[in-house]
């Protein structure tokens, strides 16, 4: 299992764009048969920082993922509101292991 | 609902010694009542740098799991392994916005 964390920054003003684009995301992602999370946060404290916590049943799931339709149109359509580029980082779970508890 | 999200840098070679922590700190904070995960992740790239992903129901839950005996033996026995202050970050969930999708 990985969880792949990215942290984005929006252009000011597109926010609720940036919002409506992931949540489309979010939904078809959480139909691919090796996802398990796609959680899409927003920073309490700088509105135009996001925060994508993916957890995928294995690397070929995250490849998977990045083939999909819906994946490279997110990709697209964020393209021009990003204010830097997107820093993805991969984890190993220690917590829960349990996989009923994801 | 508020995710608190934290970076953890540790000392070399106290990398399991963290896990082990931070398991115990993981099973006791799930039985918050205000508690809805506590994900504990290693860097793939980096094995000094963990990620807690901790979701709570309020922000009166978050104030309560830092004054609850496990978070402070927590804190005190992870003090002297950090290898830089950790870096914590409030978020507001955009999705998934159902209940039992947490």
């Amino acid at each position: 299992m990985i969880v792949y964390c990215v942290e984005v920054q929006v252009v000011p003003g597109k926010e609720e764009d940036f919002k409506a684009a992931s949540l489309k995301n979010h939904q078809e992602t959480r139909k691919e048969p090796g996802n398990i999370r796609f959680d899409v946060l927003q920073q309490s404290e700088d509105k135009s920082r996001f925060f994508l916590y993916e957890a995928y049943s294995s690397q070929e799931a995250v490849i998977a993922h990045k083939e999909t339709a819906h994946y490279l149109e997110w990709r697209e359509t964020v393209a021009p509101w990003m204010a830097a580029p997107r820093k993805g980082t991969s984890h190993s779970v220690c917590a829960p292991l349990e996989p009923g508890q994801w």
